[in-house]
């Protein structure tokens, strides 16, 4: 594609304000030329702030508009799969911010119209272009550790949202645990197999009673064999925790926390240092920047995205095979949900 | 009890070398009188070495002698139970190398003849009395981290034993994976209700040939509601990884591994620092002389033992669970063993 | 001052670039209007690069614009009291590279027109504003520490400039040192007293021949009776060296090299981790963005820039002074230079 | 020699107990036969806790008994010089506390009578024996940092001493950093030409009553043309500070402080771990044990010990070096004190 990337955005809330900063200040080969909520101040506030020149509260006015590009779709999950069809019905290039859609038979129904269009589809799995996750992957795909053996991601956020949230949230497994299931497929790079699924309500009792659960240990099996372990908490007092390890025949490769400084302090007491950086948009602020390079990028060049539906469709799975598992309290291959 | 406890030993191998050595030399409190083995000339070269009066082929020797107040068990797996039985009958104290037996039924004789016998029994279970760890549970116990949540817990060799150790050994869970259990039961303060295992065979076909696997993860559901995974492979390359980290309402606790040095090498390929202590007896040192000074004090002051019978018996249980799980690819609650 | 600060850039290198991309990008407090550079290719590329408006090969373009309410001092060293006081005498609020000048002659003449005219006048010390040494410092300025007693300053390039370069720097205290002369001040919060250097060529041997050194070591008296001391070398195999420690009566704050990423590769050599960033473009990226942020918002709010004309004279005079002492082989006070 | 090394240590305090216990119980190719005191209940009482055979008020019931081989003179730093010509005349090899003595006629007197006997010397400085800085020493002979450039060594103390004690020591030079000058001599593999001190009363002002100083900085210039830093202190309220870092034309290697375990703790208020080990008794035992196992063996094996009288004399030169160098505030060369 010549010249500049024109892209609207679906959905003025905190992640579409996210992607609106990047595009206006850090990727060159694009512009948002307009950006849509359903309040439609918050639109124009968006669009104000980064210099976007229209703002509206009806995202057809993007569809609809034949000078925009691509769309990126910002809004709540159960908007995702009705507007990933109206663009790819309208021949624009998506960017969807994950779950696609909390049942397969929307993401199903949603991803056929997207290959019947040929747009180009990028899920907003952002983790994949942290730094620190990038240099895992790519030690493991260069055989630097060997044959992946066991993985353990720790996943915790520092506080838990609001349970109005959490009710149409799908729950911590479709929620929380999703990032890290993709990050499971895209550090070993197999897929998973089976997954064993068990928890609890530990933080908050209100989240029990909207039927989720806080705390979670996920056991993976993949089809190469690996093994894997991820835990999650909804409330770490401590900040984000966000740490990957890959152990493997020769070798294991492993991250830990950032923090927003590295100051060291000795006293009487002990030896003191700053707590993890507080949370997602703080943690992967450059991950948000470079998912949208990626998306840029690969339209530019007319190259496939580096995150497909494919790959926004399988942690859905590997979400409700969690949930089936932990109602059940038995391992569940993926194969029972489709 | 006044005066020096006089200790005979049975089994001159390497665990028992290590006993002999730290009564000799680090306890003040104990002397050996007798060391037994079955090779007579490894007793004869242990005795010389540290000092030890007497060696004999003949546990009996050192059982029989009215001398002797505490025996301390170091011979192969097989004998800890019989022995057991044989030294509460004549009236020793006794301190066991894990696990007291690979069956329940051997391991409840011989505790009740120890329990008849009103005997002290303290099982070898030595890394509860690392530095490291020791700290992590003070830390837990003072609700430094308020509620558990989450556990931990990395434990990796760096080689495999030889196939022919691996076929008598219990397999993973009996002989590798027994520590760590003790080391959930430990740090979390509770017993654990159920276990999950996943694993496989990934370091060397052998080890599957001869019935066991060599790479591990096991699920632990804590009575208290804690969570817990402990992951094991008998091969880890850059040396002994032992590692846990405790998770709760109210922050963490975790440890690293030990080096034997903290010199940090830069150069023009990156910043390089040791590899972890090589194995368990560079690794745990202090804990072995620690368990030991615990032993003799227990006795020295008539008070009970820091590892008791029941320590010994449930790792065991858990162990058989972990196969059991592991082999019918469900959760098992320990309640199903025993 | 109401509305956006228009800026003119003077210089369009290195420096000229990043802060040209800084207010483009990252300061909707300001706009750059118009950027000179004696090769008027360069400044023409930056303009287009950044979105600015007019390029020009004469300064004075920039000095007697009245729409230009500050001016971005960028040029090589020799230029900037004149560039200085042509700025003041036109009534542009002035942000100038360090350092000022190599003599204190021009230096005076310059703050005292930047006086006179009662314009606002920032330094380009930029590593005040890294999050790690502004934590240091707010440590120390909050008593954390209790009285300092020791700074260390470990100072060092991944690789020397060319010696073209080098001959007209003013030589290793007045290029490099510099830098780390303005942190002592900065960081412990009192004047420097007296210097001690030493110091030779282990580098490169071109170094010496062009009347400089490239490994040094300056021991600083602070007027509080604190003692520091400064290790630079202009070239270190494993990259960008900037550490500082501040120890007093209370404790100790000290900072570790930044790493593009923090992960860490075990493997039967050792454990691996990066290398610090390769150099200060890539170190002090966050702390330009500040230090502009801070002198745009002086100027906002009409309020004293954080680094002043005495911030940037009093380290020139500390390099003056440790070259004597160097020469001479003995401790200079500063007043023996002015 | 053949058999055992029987040893004599005079004196009973601290040091001397500890050489006792590594003696009795850590190297079983030495036995020590007697220990004096000049307060015999201190000697009695060594001896009944090590099984030493014999415990007296009288050094020469130990010069003079024909079945010692070896004495160790732990005794107060006024003795030392003068117990050592005694040794010497009585053909004893003999292991000598730092520093031999605070003037140089005092211990060229007592090396040339040494030299005479043809007996073997070990001087004290036991921190070469610690596996962090054998490490680093190891690294650097072996060429794997280049050609050495700067030296960092930083040694803070705990806690100062009694002033009655500091009123005796010779000051902070000859007390305190004579250990870091002999460690600089040790990393570098090069003599030290030069010194400059810097410093003052800091930590408490009866050490300045006392005519000594508490907080110092001394930059080395090395023979080879290296430059080195050591900072002192006798109070960091965090524990015993002891790091090194040895920089080169290939990269650099540093060491941290050791600790008692290390758990690192997250909570809300930030991530905390141990304080170093408290003092030298903790942090240095291991090295107290080799030292006295190289002694041992370099009179088994008739072979060089690994710190000569001549490793005694030289950090005393540097010692009063520094304290010339301090007094008139100007850097002395070490061919001025002798």
């Amino acid at each position: 594609m010549a010249g500049i990337v024109r892209v609207g955005i679906i959905g003025a809330g905190r992640i579409g304000q996210v992607h609106a900063e990047n595009l206006a200040y850090r990727i060159p080969e694009a512009e948002v030329v307009a950006i849509a909520d359903i309040d439609e101040r918050a639109a124009a506030a968006c669009a104000a702030r980064f210099g976007v020149p229209a703002a509206t509260d009806n995202p057809h006015a993007i569809l609809d508009n034949p000078a925009i590009d691509a769309v990126l779709i910002c809004s709540p999950t159960e908007t995702h799969a009705m507007l990933m069809e109206a663009a790819a019905a309208a021949n624009k290039h998506i960017f969807c911010e994950k779950p696609i859609a909390l049942n397969l038979a929307a993401i199903d129904h949603a991803l056929a119209a997207v290959e019947e269009a040929g747009v180009k589809l990028q899920i907003g799995f952002n983790r994949r272009f942290d730094p620190n996750f990038r240099h895992v992957r790519e030690m493991v795909a260069a055989g630097k550790i060997g044959e992946p053996h066991i993985l353990r991601i720790t996943s915790r956020d520092p506080a838990p949202p609001p349970v109005s949230y959490i009710k149409a949230s799908g729950g911590i497994f479709l929620d929380m645990t999703i990032h890290d299931f993709d990050m499971a497929r895209y550090l070993i790079g197999s897929e998973v197999a089976e997954v064993f699924a068990a928890g609890g309500v530990r933080v908050d009792p209100a989240i029990g009673e909207a039927g989720d659960i806080d705390t979670a240990l996920v056991t993976l099996r993949f089809e190469n064999g690996a093994i894997g372990a991820i835990d999650n908490c909804r409330k770490a007092v401590y900040g984000y925790d966000q740490r990957v390890e890959v152990f493997g025949a020769d070798g294991s490769i492993a991250v830990a926390n950032n923090t927003p400084h590295n100051a060291v302090h000795s006293d009487a007491e002990g030896v003191h240092g700053a707590k993890p950086l507080y949370f997602f948009m703080q943690r992967y602020t450059e991950s948000f920047i470079e998912e949208m390079r990626a998306f840029i990028a690969a339209i530019v060049n007319d190259t496939p995205t580096p995150v497909t539906g494919q790959d926004g469709r399988v942690p859905v799975v590997m979400g409700l095979a969690a949930w089936k598992s932990y109602k059940e309290n038995r391992p569940v291959p993926l194969s029972e949900i489709g």
